[in-house]
């Protein structure tokens, strides 16, 4: 029997509120969020709006849920909120500052909804190091620009450094549901920049004032230290999900090997779309498994067993 | 006579180059951008795409051009790009990030279209600190959240500081265009945090370790070093448009006096819309002015003079 744990929120000043505004969703405690979002046990998202609206249509049908219009709960005009069964589908923008507000605002609203034992995985692109383009990332460790595995924040005026701890057996058991022969997939680090250009050691930006060599010196470290993609938000998202007691993964498909080329060839230009969707369908692959959902089985999600023995288990620390 | 300057890019690598990708804007230097761009003079950008698909509307009517549909040019889905006669107006999410790296794609775009003297305007909503809500802040300064002048980037693993300057006679001649004595409206320095909770000394995010009187005292050290509002992407901006070596501005309407309350006021939520508004207006009459148009006279764009004696020098440094 898998034990219901509810997120519990480290601010004894809430305690003290009688309505809390989630700002940047636009909901309120006094909209009924326990009816609205008690069911959701997974969270995932992603950058843009376009691409995980994509997502939630694509999940809706893998897990035989009415094609019902899918409505944006995000009440602000900020990020994107869709529910899919239980899939809570949201888009974060670009950057650590935007995911680490929504990532906020959602523990809030899962705590407040009653919700339990509910995983947090981010998909998206990045780009590679020292691996083929179209290789699913899947993290093990965030390490910042600075190659450390924390994340900075700087908290009235002082900085604190956290640690970026991710979920290893939810890694495991994500990577042990892809069984496609043709797509390289792994378990690495990934390195989180704060920029495109000059914090990825790109030399097309509007500004560049190092050479080619230093780029390669830069990403080859990378390497040597296990980081195998590049991208915007592990570091705050790990981070943030340790702290609040959830488990979190990041799975990431690669578009190029940085180590080669800093573009897109043009054949892996052609199949960006095929691209995009790689950690998309790891993520519904490892989704049904946990529902109990067989893949092309034609089973309503509520005739489906909800705790099947693959299940794993939340975390207890 | 003005001088005609065009933006230069200070990157070597960008002369080898044959095509220049614009990733985010899904703009390439095969596209005619000089065609689509080179009459621009003026960048507006906010965080919302709604809201500044609002304000290209309001600003289309304000220059008389005719109500077309406006396209957003943005053929990436990560931001939003509306042209205006000779406003670009442009959605840049939330936090440095992400305007770091449309400021970068922007860059390059006013420097491949060779457009000249392009100011770049940054208009939202802000909190604000000792000051009235609803007042007009542009921008002297722009401080880091450990209180400094500065913006810490790191690059290829190491942490650089740069300044984060901005154009004292842009900010006056904004401030000069204010003549609503209804508007509270002033020249301070802006602060600048990476986060909305924690990062801006909220007492309502998931997490908080620290008390009422820590977060009072952190803002009245803001205060006492001039800061009149927070916000999250005036450092990146005034820094990087300092190094492009063009005039950069911010204007943003406070929402709420966080030495007061952590929430607005069920008064302000009620004129919510007319705040926002605030900086777009104030913004359009400077625009106005810089074009020679007057306001209220129906007078068509291209009659308009456009180099009129209050307009103020593109930077000659």
């Amino acid at each position: 029997m898998v034990n219901q744990r509810r997120l519990a929120l480290p601010n004894p000043h809430l305690t003290e509120v009688t309505e809390d505004f989630l700002y940047h969703l636009g909901l309120t405690t006094h909209d009924n969020l326990a009816d609205m979002f008690r069911d959701i046990k997974f969270i995932v998202m992603g950058g843009s709006s376009t691409t995980m609206l994509e997502f939630a249509k694509y999940a809706r049908g893998e897990l035989y849920l009415p094609s019902d219009r899918l409505e944006n709960l995000c009440r602000s005009e900020r990020y994107g909120l869709w529910k899919v069964g239980p899939l809570l589908v949201v888009a974060h923008g670009v950057g650590a500052p935007s995911i680490t507000i929504l990532l906020h605002e959602l523990f809030k609203l899962v705590h407040y909804s009653n919700a339990t034992n509910v995983m947090f995985i981010r998909v998206g692109t990045s780009a590679g190091i020292g691996v083929e383009p179209g290789t699913i990332v899947i993290s093990e460790n965030a390490l910042n620009a600075s190659l450390r595995k924390e994340h900075r924040q700087v908290v009235l005026g002082q900085e604190i450094s956290r640690p970026t701890i991710l979920d290893q057996v939810l890694a495991q058991a994500l990577l042990m549901c892809q069984n496609d022969p043709n797509i390289p997939s792994m378990l690495g680090s990934t390195l989180c920049a704060e920029d495109f250009y000059e914090g990825q050691g790109r030399l097309d930006g509007a500004f560049c004032d190092y050479t080619e060599e230093d780029k390669i010196e830069y990403l080859r470290r990378a390497y040597t230290m296990g980081c195998r993609n590049i991208e915007m938000e592990s570091c705050a998202f790990s981070s943030l999900c340790h702290r609040a007691g959830v488990r979190g993964a990041v799975v990431c498909v690669t578009l190029i090997d940085r180590l080669q080329s800093d573009l897109m060839s043009p054949a892996d230009v052609e199949r960006y779309d095929e691209l995009v969707r790689r950690p998309h369908q790891l993520v519904i692959k490892f989704i049904k498994r946990q529902l109990g959902l067989k893949i092309k089985e034609n089973k309503s999600l509520a005739q489906a067993t909800s705790t099947p023995p693959t299940a794993i288990q939340p975390v207890t620390s």
